[in-house]
């Protein structure tokens, strides 16, 4: 009798993004003409052109697979030595981070990755989330049988959730009891907040001296603007002994239907035994890389690496500019609107408090009737998100100023 | 304090293939003469280029994605319609198997999936798997800490091996003790072998009677020549009720570098929790891919599906006809060397019984320095696969007759 894995039942009926999926259906089942001018700003995904250079770097890449003497079949699963060193040399070298190539796994994307990276971890973990939180690190922890009980709330049983809130900067304070795994991700998702030098300093301490390893998702790194502010866990000394990062080509270079992220694994990242030997991780991911995946499309590698071309670098900053002048479009709007807000400076996200009262799921349901405008509810990300809604910035202009006239429309 | 997962520990040290490739790297970096006649005939990987029609499509979906009026960004995570319909459309209704669009998840790799398979699984289940056999099967199983100590001999404690050996044709019997789940990869890699109907008729009623489970590999089904050899385990009545089927774009379409496949969760296929309710495994496959991976890349989508074009399907014919022909050369060559040998009918891979009392990785440092010829040494692929050879036939055509006459000037 084949049995299944049971924590699959103790997740949430909905992973966050088929929720609102289901309820934009209805209404626009039930709203034939107010669908037609709906806007989305809810998922996080962007919507304008590959840059072209990437483009043509896929093209030639599938061409090359068109003549068998430049064909090429099963590439590295660890990613081509090209894009490695592309990423140490453009991504890591300018912050001053010693980061080497095979240090570097090329993947498929961060969710994966993110989801992954538990594989190589023990189940006696005692794991540490930000919230509110990118719904995909609680959902994996519970797949694979490091949290407890559905608690009243929606949270979960096992997990040390770390409160992210306007009076810290949502960037969280170190936790009473012990952790060993601690989820960060900056400039965050959901919160648009990045977290200052000294606050890393204040994580990688505290990893550092209780042999912690801080998980950090640095997909949005390259909408940082403002001076100051870390571009990478690696830029805070000591990191490269307590702390993975995850990048992804997804809001860099619009790769999110083209699918392509990295994650740095130093070498000198060291983890426990039951009986306390430490061992190096890099050996353990390049194993699970190794058996579980085998690379990224080849042409698709080629498409990441033309991002970190002249011609790519300008185009992904173009991008870039215009994703962050939507976020400061919305940002107005909503402060005009009399609103609190915060992110949007530094992050494509724009993260708002609900008027008073107004419950998270509620403002979702207005803004989606009376606006046609779809955001996402701060409380999917967790229970300190409820009172908040996140508005992303990935859109189109002239749908960005729509979004803001209709903000000022609505009665607050 | 963190820890690791120290199920990785318990692994082999290498990997099969990273240690043919270190034997390989020894081997050109000490003879750079015999070096350059050195003919790879070890991973099967494809060699030859890749269809016009898919190169066609993925380059037109590039082109797609420089317009934001047509650019796609997240795509669903199960795959696309279009090649979600295109694969029952072309796969499954000439054989008359009645599996619907969305029982279909498209994936970046049958490697991929073969292993995160085990997550919707429970770790009390009892493993059974054929001897010799794809490693990936077993390290992802002692990976998530579902098998014991290794043996001696190499196998792995809490593993049911099932013997495939020129006795039984290569097709397992069936176990004396209870299994619950089973892998089967017929046309077989690394035997070349097929299981007839109703051998796997046999299988599939020993599943349902006893809940088990069959995790059918079929990836090299597009090998199948001969008349009256399944395709698919969904050719056999039942099968739907206990069967999960993997294929891949692989070896089909020569999309090794390119990276599709998919797998086959029917929505009638049930597995039990602890206390024995039933529960359906569609919902959780669905859920582990929505929150684990985030899609396979837009353009690969839109070349696999171009496979099933008129002139897809033309050009895959032509791959098939020439790698099969390479085969038939092989197995021919081996034959008059007076070698047993299996395979290479139905399949890519002709496997090779060693000459009388020597051993598979002795044969293949024979073959590397004799022949300059790598090949695969059973004992790579399990304690039965000992005292063969595995040679694969994805290679040009001047190769394989090359490799023909080699082995004919061996003294065997």
């Amino acid at each position: 009798m084949a049995f299944l894995n049971e924590n699959y039942l103790k997740l949430k009926a909905g992973y966050l993004f088929p929720e609102i999926a289901r309820r934009v259906a209805n209404f626009t089942y039930e709203n034939k003409e107010a669908a037609a001018r709906l806007i989305r700003c809810g998922i996080g995904d962007v919507t304008e052109a590959l840059p072209a250079a990437a483009r043509d770097a896929m093209k030639a890449a599938v061409d090359e697979l068109g003549d068998r003497g430049t064909f090429r079949g099963y590439g590295p699963e660890q990613g081509y030595g090209f894009l490695r060193e592309a990423i140490v040399a453009n991504a890591y070298e300018p912050l001053g981070c010693k980061i080497t190539a095979d240090e570097i796994f090329i993947s498929d994307g961060s969710k994966c990755d993110t989801g992954s990276i538990l594989d190589i971890f023990g189940h006696r973990n005692r794991i540490a989330i930000t919230d509110p939180v990118y719904p995909v690190y609680v959902d994996t922890n519970v797949m694979c049988g490091n949290t407890g009980d559905v608690q009243e709330d929606g949270s979960h049983g096992g997990l040390v959730y770390l409160p992210c809130r306007p009076s810290n900067n949502f960037v969280p304070r170190l936790p009473a009891e012990k952790v060993d795994l601690i989820y960060l991700c900056y400039p965050n998702n959901p919160t648009g907040a990045t977290a200052s030098f000294s606050e890393l300093v204040t994580w990688v301490d505290f990893a550092r001296a209780n042999q912690a390893i801080i998980l950090f998702d640095a997909a949005y790194e390259a909408y940082i603007t403002e001076p100051g502010v870390p571009h990478s866990i690696y830029e805070i000394e000591g990191a490269k002994d307590c702390a993975i990062e995850f990048r992804s080509f997804s809001k860099h270079g619009g790769f999110t239907g083209v699918r392509c992220a990295y994650t740095v694994v130093p070498k000198d990242l060291l983890a426990s035994t039951e009986d306390g030997k430490r061992h190096p991780l890099h050996p353990l991911w390049a194993r699970r890389q190794s058996t579980k995946f085998n690379g990224v499309s080849y042409p698709v590698q080629r498409g990441a690496e033309a991002l970190f071309s002249e011609q790519g670098k300008k185009e992904v900053q173009e991008l870039i500019t215009h994703y962050l002048g939507n976020a400061t479009i919305l940002r107005e709007a909503c402060i005009k609107a009399g609103l609190d807000v915060y992110g949007g400076i530094n992050a494509p996200y724009i993260w708002v408090a609900c008027p008073e009262g107004v419950k998270s799921w509620e403002l979702f349901d207005r803004m989606l009737n009376e606006a046609n405008v779809v955001i996402t509810p701060g409380a999917g990300f967790g229970t300190a998100g409820e009172g908040y809604f996140r508005i992303s910035a990935f859109n189109s202009r002239a749908n960005a100023e729509e979004v803001a006239r209709r903000i000022a429309a609505m009665k607050w």
